[in-house]
């Protein structure tokens, strides 16, 4: 594939991550939910278009990209499909890179943290009802201009529990080693869902943690590592997440912003290579 | 889904058709051709934005419009995806309808001509080899200079052979067809599949023709005839067809134009409604 913009990147990213089968309890090209089907998740990657476009061109107002990027794919009924995925590729667009996203997020400003609250608002995304920083109560707002908080320190807030904020404090980590496991695969395409299953089997996928606890984070975990040990059937991971409503929807956000790395540093998806 | 922009509906019919499952020989969400992938379709979708953007805002450039479309959506390895359906959609984008497109047809020029001869040349698509305007003769473009062919006259040329060119001068009555079934049945996206058997039960399709002859597509219509009674399976056909190398190309491009048609009349492609 020759030469994209940045912004093609991230959406053919966000198309081959969708497509990649099998996944286990994901969207993938032969599921769909009852209510998000694979088509809600292209659509998303076709229309979010202008919103990557401005940020190929300002490395500020990261929440406004953001809730821009929310409003245009909110148009179908498929809920919020990629908002995790947004919070890592806006500054890898905007940066050019990771060394270049860590100066946009350090960039950050209170009214990126109040844009960034506002687009949460538009989606259904799962929250700690606990949480001080509630999207759904007016003090949040409140709260963020008078400690002066920037959308770094919301994310940063949210890092201990979440694996996808946890990217902006530590370079990208997860990110990175899924784009470096693409780039030095024979395969293209294909080995999109072998590095899918070895994060998953490394990593507790914080967005499980959030819907059904930590212990059914862990036996997802271990499956994930039988399946990479050949043990175990994808194929059976995968009916067996989906009859349980198990996603590890923050792995596929991980998994989004490691193609559009690998993408960007000349990974070729179309490879026939052998793995 | 609520309004959308013309080109994003174009995008989002094409991704709806390579979509729709089971479709008998084309690449579907389950299936791939070794060189031509799922991905690929879907890349064209998201990359050829830039080209129907171009067309919402004028109603002239056809063949620049056509030829731009065919180089930004040729830089992946998958071969020609859409240049059949580029043909169905530039007119009724530029025109915003089937009325409007019209106009456009009858307004194009040998500039357009020469543009989309060029467009041609860049593609894999099939030629008649005995044909008198062909596209790697220089000749041709000499031919049509002399002869003060217009694109509309270069279209009708190829009508007789080729049913995607028809429509141009039949007013997109098939495409038209596909659309007024999509708005009459109540189960959104899934009667996309029921609306391509329906065509491929009445029409003969003319890729195939050209491809493996007549006998071929007569057979195929016949097959598609039975999976509309329910006498056959559509996933049975579909292997066969795929195991012959038998795709009815055109037909999935004259599909992709009544998604377009119906997606600008409202039609519901999220409906949960049954069938």
């Amino acid at each position: 594939m020759h030469s994209m913009r940045r912004s093609e990147s991230a959406q053919i990213a966000m198309m081959l991550e969708v497509c990649a089968y099998p996944k286990p309890g994901n969207v993938d090209r032969c599921h769909d939910y009852d209510d998000t089907w694979l088509e809600h998740f292209l659509a998303s990657a076709i229309l979010v278009r202008p919103a990557f476009a401005a940020a190929e061109s300002s490395t500020t107002g990261m929440g406004d990209r953001i809730k821009e990027a929310v409003s245009l794919t909110a148009v179908h009924e498929g809920g919020n499909t990629h908002f995790g995925a947004y919070i890592l590729l806006f500054p890898l667009i905007m940066g050019d890179g990771i060394a270049g996203a860590m100066d946009v997020i350090a960039q950050t400003t209170v009214d990126d943290a109040l844009r960034f609250y506002e687009a949460f608002a538009l989606t259904e995304v799962r929250m700690n009802e606990t949480d001080e920083l509630d999207v759904n109560d007016p003090q949040s707002a409140i709260h963020i201009r008078d400690e002066g908080l920037t959308l770094k320190d919301i994310i940063s807030y949210s890092a201990p529990g979440d694996m996808v904020c946890r990217e902006w404090s530590n370079g990208f980590a997860l990110s990175r080693r899924v784009a470096d496991y693409l780039l030095s695969a024979p395969d293209g395409k294909q080995a999109i869902v072998r590095a899918f299953f070895s994060l998953l089997a490394t990593e507790p996928d914080t967005f499980i943690i959030k819907k059904h606890g930590t212990k059914v984070a862990e036996w997802t975990q271990a499956r994930a590592k039988e399946v990479c040990r050949g043990t175990y059937a994808a194929e059976e991971f995968d009916e067996e997440c989906l009859a349980r409503g198990i996603n590890p929807g923050s792995i596929a956000d991980i998994t989004i912003a490691g193609i559009y790395l690998a993408l960007r540093e000349g990974w070729d998806w179309e490879s026939l290579g052998t793995a």
